[in-house]
């Protein structure tokens, strides 16, 4: 993959940017396509959305942000308000918990919606009709898709194993064990680090979010690394030696949850502990591969009982900044953890499989600015009760993900890929 | 009409059972017609259910109480715990408030399951293979089945009304208007009423629910009836003399209701009080139609304010014995209160249009007892904290109701067909 | 007892009125005695109320309902959002569950301002100058006032057992033991009885509340009642027999509310069934006393067990008519269920020791009429979703009570003294 | 103030200790003096906490860590689990929301449970008796001491907010008028500043939380501070410019807590922004002392609108080191922000008056170690949720604060005399 590749160009009528967009665009059918009508309707939670709402409101962002940003008329003027996310800037929207109400618009409609949206997309692209500013919005979008081609998939898994019958979501997905990897630490001396990714759009191509500019130092005292994230077999030694009830290993608002919501393994785990609900359906655990669907306070509990503690986001990203962008990956269609190593030695496992949880609160970094308009409202305003997450997952596009790349969820969330790897102080 | 036709006879091998079973077994299907599968799957509030669980509960029903209970074994094991409502007695059940997360099995897995379940109850009944108790059983599952056919109604109107699409179930829907009927009061002397029905099964065909029985005297003191329900514009006349805004008229519940979820009109109707939401979609508010979804606590506001009261359950048994059982009910398919008198002279629509919320807590008649075995569960817990509605609905099929028959719901539920007829003490 | 001294006199000048005033207003002081004003601060469950509260309320009634109609100004005009309870007619008033934040005024403040209210309604009972409507609302203030005095006793049990020390309220009351006594059933034949108490005021002396009249005619079927009210001995047997661990004994609202709250015994149980929190402090269970602290949903339960039912609040009056007002009341001071039967033979503690469920919601009677002005928001407003209970109980003023007499909870409620007796049909 | 002042001695038969031990426990007295026993039961909000506990949980933390860990038996066994905060290494705790209800041991129980805690610690530190160790343990009880100073004066605040009838703490307070002040810059520019404490208990004997050290480098990029708080009449202009009804100016978290709670100004502020309630009762505003009782989310769309920021808590520090602890605290008896400039010049009111909310989330430094033992859980384990606050306040005892000092709400908490100070990046 050449660094060309892991961009998208704004320039328009770029021929890349145009396939970009149908491959990026058509990746998303693929993933929403062993979900049914009904499947793509379910709202297990309030902050999952259903597959169809996904669908929609992904076509509705560059709908709203490219085609009438550049004079369009409204497709569904009364479809605004309905995958309108979040954006006060753009008018009201529809309850987030009611996502799984809309029976209509029907599937089919949102597909035919996708259809409309990409063809006159794929049609401006084509003939190069789309200003600079358009094509920067659109590449926005296409990160947007991608983050949300993520979201489908942890959102799907959650629903269908909300259902009793426990389908699966494709049964047949590659399932290899994971080899045995021995665990060690990683010393880094201290550091006036350089974290962070310039502002875009500017001078330099390369795509970032708003979140993760512009580049500062940071002072890092000396810290270590594990080689490799906690695995399901030493989070059940976890489990074993009684982590989930003994309060002094917890944060509070930790061991208030644990109290209140019955916790005792991780989010899809069977009771046994030997079994797990997957995208493929339930499975025999993997001893060896990362363990994932932790809430950051389980990981906080399992580093402390372990000894150690968890990172903070640019101690990872000190550590990441050299290391090739290779790892399980959505693409590579395990769309679970674990499996070979994709490269043995070094620092293993940092992108892909797991979310890693840091210690670090989602905050602005000195010198923030937010996108104009409103999709400044993407990223800024919920930096406030949040954890930033590392690397990516399994379940991650991988060209949606670099080093510099923070994900965020509030600390008792589960559903997501997030596991961690281990940090210390040095020895 | 005759007497035959309003019964179910419950004769093995009788082809008027079988016929029966046909003929309400495939109207359930006509009236989820409309509904997509993704229509079918929506839960709009906990205490509605989705249609396609409303198809597969009903189909359950009987397979369980009449296949199994005959030694079938069970189709599809791991669906009981899906498909039973609350019967202890049966083993556990999902969660109610999360019906609306079933994607699966889909919907035409359940037609496929009724269509199946009716081919062997079909067969059985034509062959006279069934005995006594399971055509006993048979037939109160078509009771069963009728009272969902009108919960898959009022479920889908509600559902379809939270879409802020608000499409129309049908909107061809028939649905000319009601001609203005002067009110007037109906008097009643003193009475030793006897009500109630005879126990089913027992000598006697006729059906009844163990809720209607047995017949027992009550002591009536005079008392009157209005002629009509209250109507559209009585309704409005109330809320615009600020009948929502002045505690004094309202049960203190009502009133602690009234705050909290900030009523100011019925269920459906539009801020302007010009309009409502019906199964046909949004129309203009026909002003001599009865007022429907209405709680217990509004109508009885209502009532204090025009000076009178609800009536005793008794008292409208007492007057409805010997009327004939015409009225707008769901086999006209209006499905919306209004249209024509039925029967002018006498006391109006006491059948069809609106259930008529009485003040009569739902409680067990003198010497009550519960049909033996798990359907024993049917009725008899519910008698706690819910109030007697009578004399059907426009979504009720005519065959279903009876002067003897209760209905009830908790006092605050508006999305039934509820409305009021004024009772008052003699002048 | 005379029955002249069962009622209070409503004749102005009447010195009998005057001495009842003064008895039953000491008696409140003389029950909050052992409360210190911190005690009497606590309001341990938003339906329970502060000592302090109900002794600042009771004289706000009589300050506002009696002076202040009388012309007198307010004494503390920004006291009447304090202790107004829920009069709508006399303007706002503070939020029920906010009641224990009430640290101003101080309890001092209020036993002054109680003094105050006293002396000048002393003054003017003493020297006639009360009018006969006056006298109305002063003598409907003392039967408040007397209802107030039981609330003040289980709220200040529930506060008291609240807090982990689980102080007596008063280590010294007397408890000597409860004799065995047989149970059996007393039998009553059909009746067209007559029931209620003739409104008040009206030509008849004798007091009633609102919502015990108008007389009026029911029929009765044939009915038993037990000799006896369920005693602790045979509620345990309950329990020991799995009785809170089987849904079908229960009433569905019943078993989920045990299943939230995870009941397993009586409110004031200890786990091991062998002791019990009494207003003496922790006791062991006197097996033989009448079981309290029940809700209606444990009552109904109990009843199915037993195979027996419920008695209606007709039923349970038709066979109190005629019985002596002898009991366990609070004036014996021993404020807790049991010791000697009162008289033996015939139905026994009818009156007194436990008030017992019955099965008929709390609604209006034909003909029901509230009291004029602001005092008809005293009973009617609450006729939704409660319980009839009758009787009275160890914590009720002898005075207070009579045959005709109803009380009312939601049924879930257990703080008060509620117990039950079997009623069943004809054997 | 001479540096020795500022700190608490640890050396044992320190004379020194001793009276710092009187002064500051009398201290605590003196301001629960102007509470009564009833006023010191009142827990209006969870969060909050009786008088009445504050002053039994500190003699407790003194009990229980010095006197019992020295080997004395508990004074009062079944108080542990009452007075126990939050110490899991401890015991169980009665749960938080409901120390309210403890009306049991009394006041003056507690205060005689002070004074012989307090005569046992002052006697053994009169002959010297107490160990390296237990004096530490002692001096971490002075400081948790003061703390507990601030929160029973916020508490009481809110406790006598709450009452209709709006006491004051005390009517006597001082409260001359805040001069007018011209807003600034300061600006510092890029830094590898060290902040944090050294370790206590170390070599140097001077005192700090665990949750200050160690000491460690931070970088810094150029920064601006202003010169003075932000103050009422700038927060009224935000208000009056509709800072509260622009989705756009708050964290989303934010905006959804002014939906849900509707709120449209400080905590105490009246709705004519004409007056707040404080200590002393209900006063005029006063246009040029600083804000408070702010959440961290209005703080920070002030900011916002302000075009500005929060400061993070290292920007605060490293501009706070070297200057002088003078300042508005508590000391000085107004209890309440404003009054002179303590110093004009430079940055003013950076200590006292207003607790000054950062953007920093509440994390563990590099290194960071709890206290062993039980004490352990004292800090660490609250790290989650929260945001830093620095400076210090008006109801903060002056030797409680120093410039490396954290303090720490959730964001949403506006009980606290929190403000803010706009921080932005270079001009």
């Amino acid at each position: 993959m050449s660094a060309a590749a892991t961009t998208v160009p704004a320039t328009p009528g770029n021929a890349g940017l145009a396939s970009d967009y149908r491959r990026i665009r058509q990746r998303t059918l693929d993933l929403a396509a062993p979900l049914s009508a009904e499947d793509a309707m379910v709202q297990s939670m309030p902050a999952a959305s259903p597959a169809k709402w996904h669908l929609a409101h992904t076509t509705w962002f560059f709908e709203r942000f490219v085609l009438r940003e550049a004079g369009e008329a409204a497709m569904h003027p009364d479809w605004d308000r309905l995958f309108n996310s979040y954006y006060h800037g753009l008018g009201g929207f529809h309850p987030r918990q009611q996502r799984g109400l809309l029976s209509r618009p029907s599937l089919q409609q949102v597909l035919d919606y996708r259809a409309a949206v990409d063809e006159r997309i794929g049609e401006a692209l084509d003939r190069g009709a789309l200003e600079a500013e358009a094509c920067q919005r659109l590449v926005l979008g296409l990160h947007h898709e991608q983050q949300h081609q993520e979201l489908l998939l942890t959102d799907a898994k959650h629903a269908l194993w909300s259902n009793p019958l426990q389908p699966a979501y494709d049964p047949g997905l590659a399932c290899g064990p994971t080899p045995a990897a021995g665990q060690g630490w990683h010393a880094f001396g201290e550091a006036l680090a350089t974290v962070g990714a310039a502002p875009w759009p500017g001078e330099d191509e390369a795509f970032a979010y708003d979140n993760e500019s512009p580049p500062h130092r940071v002072f890092l005292a000396p810290y270590r690394l594990a080689r490799r994230p906690v695995s399901n077999a030493e989070y059940r030694d976890f489990i074993r030696d009684g982590g989930y009830r003994c309060p002094q290993l917890w944060l509070s608002d930790g061991w208030d949850r644990v109290q209140a919501e019955e916790w005792s393994r991780p989010l899809y785990w069977a009771p046994g502990l030997e079994a797990e609900f997957t995208l493929a359906g339930t499975r025999a655990l993997d001893p060896h591969a990362p363990v994932v669907h932790l809430s950051a306070y389980e990981a906080d509990a399992f580093a402390r009982w372990a000894g150690a503690r968890l990172p903070t986001e640019f101690e990872w990203e000190h550590a990441a900044r050299e290391l090739p962008l290779d790892g399980n990956f959505a693409d590579q269609g395990r769309l679970h953890p674990g499996g070979p190593v994709p490269r043995e030695g070094g620092l293993e496992r940092m992108f892909g499989d797991a979310w890693e949880w840091t210690s670090s609160s989602y905050a602005a970094y000195p010198g923030f600015r937010t996108l104009p308009g409103a999709a400044g409202e993407y990223n800024g305003k919920f930096m406030s009760g949040q954890l930033v997450l590392r690397g990516g997952s399994c379940a991650t596009p991988r060209r949606h993900v670099r080093a510099s790349y923070r994900n965020f969820f509030p600390p008792w969330t589960r559903w997501q890929f997030g596991g961690l790897r281990l940090a210390a102080d040095p020895a």
